[in-house]
């Protein structure tokens, strides 16, 4: 059983395709992520604690809240992945692959060639660097079978 | 005696800012910085190490040497101050935050309002968000010497 | 699964609806508290371990027994709810809050505005600062299910 | 030499005592305290970073920026001596306690026979209970020199 | 669930006791105790291993592969009940409550009124200090269940 | 339940032993190995992530994504079995003692008198030092069920 | 510079041969001891913070004002060098050595044949089991200058 | 300040060469090395413990009280640089990589070319993958003052 957090990203479907291709393959993983409904994530905060003014506050009422869930998901795993997909900052991405880092957990990063230099530092500190969710899956099913079919 | 780490832009010399006028108020403070040579930072890998044909391991190598100095820095540090700028993707910075706030390190970052959303998660984490070099020195002033002037 | 532990006030029901409405919810949460029957909890130490003339040496002896179960509790836990009522000194719910944050622990406050400022050094650790546990509650539904209803 | 937090009140000379009484007797200890200027303390967040409409804000800003000396502080002391006087909540002490406590810090506890009931958790956790600081300074010599006069 | 390791002598049947108790009780605890079959315990190290002439490496042998079963259970309970008794020198037990101590778990101690003075440094760092077996059952149900009858 | 890493030499079937040989008695122990497939092991990472021209990548993308399944494995696991076989270098395997070391987990080392000088400082390290599979059946045994038969 | 923690009896002068051998070698050592004058670390407790009927209170003051000194003289050193001597029970020297070795600090155990099967245990977690003062000076000098005259 | 161990191999003057290289470009640079005089360090044990029939237990003595060494050096530097020779199987060198990594220090390995494939994990943990001293001076200047030439 191989415990895996599935950080960056919350725009395109991209954690659905892995969890499904791993759920074809009968790989025994449980996945954990964070809220992935944009709209909850951003609002979470002053919908739940009251309205904010300032969109500081309402952005840090919400953030800390979701970082509950972060912060534990990134404690339990045994590996991080992380993707930095064409839109946005996307530092909290970053962010989360520097924390796992830290806890000396195993990080895999999923981006294209056109990040390639930007990303540098963090490929540096990961166990693989993916193309796509395909290779993610097949380094899941390697360590969990040794197969490589 | 403080101890800060100057994470995050390497574009600009907001660090040189910051320690100068943390000098001039004669303040206790030792500073580390990464290396602020753009050149040097990007080709040390491959220029010690022998070349490389592929950018990524160009960078690869490059990145790993820089993160013993960055790794020692923030393992040494009491509080981690890290600059986003307007330039570049800065994920580098967005780590180190991650990595210093896993090992319960005090974060300060700076950036502009442009960025504030973006920049939730890390804010968040942080013990002050502040605008400009000023505010940080403000801040290690008052931690040092409990003045507000 | 969550792992919550629900510290603070043991003189009104606060827990019992928290569980109650997470229940209600079908949220899974496996909730730990400490011994809410106050009479048992002061008395804990000279009942089992024999009387004290000095009442400082009965309440160390009930304290420390009552801290194997919260010590437990907050080392298992993923997240600590923090509950600040109207009465008592309540120093043991900060104790609790401090012990938690320095094993990076994520906490959530309640209190009512008359402790806003007498609190301000707990909330500025906590993940969340909530009005009544209906506000837990939801943090806690939006945490498992991502769902702000 | 002996590193030496001293946490607690800020309404009172206590630390100035203990300090002075330390250098009578020529003792090698370093102390470390909180902003004891409780305006400063109260107002850092706002002066510092900008105004704030709501208190709760206002103080969450300084009560940030205070944590990052508390933090190192701590982090950094062999022993907590910690104050409760007769005067306002002082959560903040008993979260500093608990935070030392978590680290497997030595805590030294001042207090008046009034608190003792509502203090039994955190006096249960410490390695001495003193009733004034007196008392304080005598065990850092005794610590220090072996010697009870 | 608690999680309790039995320290200690191994020569009289007090785990028995004490496990036995707590199943009449139908207390949640598992057990963890070190071999206490004396014969075997002294004997494993040159029986698995090959035989030694002389009686250091034998006793050292056998105490490191002890030591693999003690290591899991300190590092994976929650509290140690470790028992004193009248006769040998029981380092071990001491060696243990200490190597559990610096991993601040909780920890119960045995032992008669003969044994308090040379015991004070244990019963210091101690969350109870018993008398006989009913008591740390007494403890054991109180902590799980609330109850002192 | 006990949680057993085999560690070291892939070229022959010693883990297959110990498994069957548990089995046989019964014992309840989960193992973990690394992927014993050598060919796969070798070539995983170009393979699934593109190939390399150069066999010092091959070997780096292959060894890290190898990396991901023994950082879990000797961080969750209770003992480490390590094998030094007669060929090859098996660096690796000594790496994994180290770091298993440094987590203060328990190592049982197996090896012939051949290497006895030249693992003097892992063997030192070790809670025992094994001749043979047999020898640490017996050990498992032993710790698990106080036999020595 | 080696920074060494002398623990153990407190009835003779082994700590003085130890440090005046060293002296005299100019070998680069701090030591730290615990407070070896026997009445007042016996008294300490009462004769600061005020008397108590019962010896066992009268112990656990001093004992817990001695754990101030101790837990900062262990956590603080490389090596603990521990001496059983001829009397007394020594329990608190046994649990230094398993607070040192549950933090990976080495440790030096003294003691003469006839503890040999007693401290088989703590003997089996220590670096070195030595005969005497001058096979401990003679480590410390072969540590620090690789001289073995 | 950066403090460097060098481990690994004990049988030519590398540690010299990188000593003198970096004092003749004054870089303020802390060394340790284990002893290096080999007689030495493989009797130390008998030589001031006392004689073993059996080299396993003579290796074991002097194994042991070189470790005490070694687990200074590598807790207390900033980065290991581990050099394979040509010679001898050298499984303390890998032993001490796999130490340092755990603890999340930083690993620079010097090998020639025909140890590439036998060293892959190791390489895959460090931060940069020499061929000589030369390279390895050139990477401790630009981590300190940031020059490449």
């Amino acid at each position: 059983m191989l415990n895996v957090y599935l950080s960056g990203e919350i725009h395109s479907n991209w954690r659905d395709e892995i969890i499904q291709l791993c759920q074809n393959q009968k790989l025994e993983i449980s996945f954990s992520s964070p809220i992935t409904n944009h709209d909850a994530s951003d609002n979470c905060g002053v919908e739940i604690l009251g309205p904010e003014e300032n969109n500081f506050w309402k952005d840090n009422k919400g953030a800390k809240i979701n970082s509950i869930k972060t912060r534990k998901a990134i404690t339990d795993c045994d590996l991080v992945v992380v993707k930095f997909g064409d839109k946005y900052k996307q530092w909290n991405a970053a962010f989360d692959a520097g924390f796992a880092s830290a806890l000396n957990k195993s990080v895999i990063v999923i981006h294209n060639d056109d990040h390639q230099h930007a990303l540098k530092e963090i490929d540096a500190s990961a166990s693989a660097v993916a193309k796509d969710q395909d290779q993610v899956v097949r380094i899941l099913k390697y360590i969990l079978e040794g197969s490589l079919n």
